[in-house]
């Protein structure tokens, strides 16, 4: 997830930390209070909070949307992907989400002394497999070195540029009670896929990675004319995460209904075995969707039918009773939904 | 160097390397056989290979460049920047070069765990000082964090968004014979400055690096109506590296004249104490510039004044006897310049 949907306004303490510590790349608590306390102070740019998942330029009455992410996942191939296709997908899905056509990627990777030449080829090749998908063009690229011992094999960085051609607002403002949550199919599975093949857990078969790009799903809500109020895809920190920052932004509540979210049985299982929520592990190819009640079935039935591993489901609901997030659990019991501080939160990339 | 200025249509061998070796990132000549081998068969995008170094797009009339460049310079800080600076100067230069005016940055950080959070703020202060010298904004961010051993404190990537608002088409295509380089001052402090610091060798007084944006030195350019047919900035490779590239992509001979290239007297001993050629020296505030012999003083004058560092002087002129560099030494010998392979060449970022 892009710090851009980070408030300037509000800095806040670091906590103990006079040092980085894994947990402030996690995506929970303490990554915000680093990007709102020392990033976005030191840039002075307010561009940067306007936006969650990308951010809205206009130059010359062009409406385009761009975005950056990094890449540091371990192992570099897993059930379903590879870091290649990861940074397409995770850049592509982040115009997406605001509604932008994704039209442009430049790629950035810092290789380790020691990679294997064919381990690079087979992540550029997914790299330009998985653009041409969407008809993305890869424009700019810059490649380093660094000593044996200061990478991980391959970092990657994506930026991509996309074009907003519908006249909607999109974003956490527009949310408001009444609305209806769409989860666009199951959790957790490209988490615990990572996970798996880095600690080499017996699972078999194994799980596949739900890493895909989601534009073909934003452009099918699109052309349905569905009134999108807010998009937010599910990585790091889950769907917990990106459902507790939405309502915070948009200071409504969000209930949720448990039985609604689809968790695979091994994934669950895997979950249960690792100490871990499926609600907050990462996803590389699910979103949220906010729309107004009315557009639920009409939503649903737009984004029917693109691949078998889309099965939209209606998850909850906006209400403005108090800020925050509720989950109905499968006993009937109500619990808040809370940000994890980040030490928790399962690292996948 | 960003990548784009590679052939697509010519892969190379890759010589007797099946891993990543330090040499695959030092900008001579096994960087852009990787690049050429691998990277661009599998992005298959003609875009990538137009233009040298950033690449020109056109949405909806609106004419853009887009460019990326990763940083990993040790020490993160050094006499006359820090890796931050480093990280806004370098892509801003490369949109410079092809006459674009800089407007909206991306910048991706890989952190190490342990990075002191005061060195963040100080290198994401240098992020934001040095965009807002020439008014480009900071649109989307992101924040990774690696284990400890995996990274060297920072690693940034940035990428670079600006728009070509003139009607040149500046590029290696246009160099011709008749036409004249300038070079815009002293050469080989950067990556001097850079080993020094790194070294810990004991320079007194320090060299200060040339870290600096070069978008006021274009804009004048451009102002004054000069008929730009190429520039370059001189990163890494140096002088050398960036004139025999344009002189292979022109196919044209640039004739160099060494008395007129200026090294300060510290960095002349520091290269002969070290072994290096300041050549191929990296800069990071210096450019060239080809233009028509007829364009040449009122260049030098439009250049003048920009500031203390910028002193631009023609050091050489092209022609078509054949294709190559060549130099004529301080004591009126010819020598060849060649594109270094890469191991030869100083590692400083």
């Amino acid at each position: 997830m892009p710090e851009n949907n980070r408030q300037p306004d509000c800095p806040l303490p670091l906590g103990n930390y006079d040092r980085i510590v894994l947990a402030h790349g996690g995506g929970g608590r303490l990554m915000h209070q680093l990007i709102d306390s020392i990033l976005l102070n030191a840039y002075g740019d307010s561009l940067l909070a306007d936006s969650p998942d990308s951010t809205a330029i206009e130059v010359e009455g062009t409406r385009l949307s761009v975005t950056t992410d990094s890449y540091v996942v371990r192992p570099l191939f897993f059930p379903g992907g590879d870091i290649g296709k990861l940074s397409v997908c995770g850049t592509v899905n982040d115009l997406a989400m605001s509604g932008a056509k994704p039209l442009y990627l430049t790629v950035g990777m810092i290789l380790e002394e020691g990679l294997e030449l064919e381990e690079l080829r087979e992540i550029a090749k997914s790299i330009g497999e998985t653009a041409r998908e969407d008809g993305v063009r890869i424009v700019a690229g810059d490649t380093k070195v660094v000593e044996k011992g200061h990478g991980h094999g391959i970092y990657i960085n994506t930026a991509g540029i996309g074009i907003r051609e519908h006249g909607q607002m999109i974003g956490p403002s527009k949310v408001e009670p009444g609305d209806a949550v769409i989860l666009s199919g199951d959790i957790g599975r490209h988490g615990i896929a990572v996970m798996a093949a880095r600690e080499k857990l017996p699972i078999e078969p194994p799980i596949i990675s739900d890493c895909a790009t989601l534009w073909k799903s934003v452009e099918r809500l699109l052309n349905a004319g569905i009134e999108i109020h807010c998009m937010r895809d599910l990585t790091r920190g889950g769907l917990g995460a990106a459902v507790v920052e939405i309502a915070n932004s948009s200071e409504v509540r969000v209930e949720l209904v448990e039985r609604n979210i689809a968790v695979s049985e091994a994934v669950r299982g895997a979950c249960e075995i690792l100490g871990f929520d499926p609600l907050f592990v990462a996803n590389e190819g699910r979103f949220v969707l906010f729309v107004p009640e009315k557009d639920v079935l009409r939503a649903i039935d737009a984004l029917s039918e693109i691949s078998p591993d889309i099965k939209p489901v209606k998850i909850g609901s906006v209400t403005n009773e108090s800020i925050g997030v509720t989950l109905q659990s499968l006993t009937g019991m109500e619990r808040a939904v809370q940000m994890p501080s980040g030490e928790q939160l399962p690292r996948i990339c």
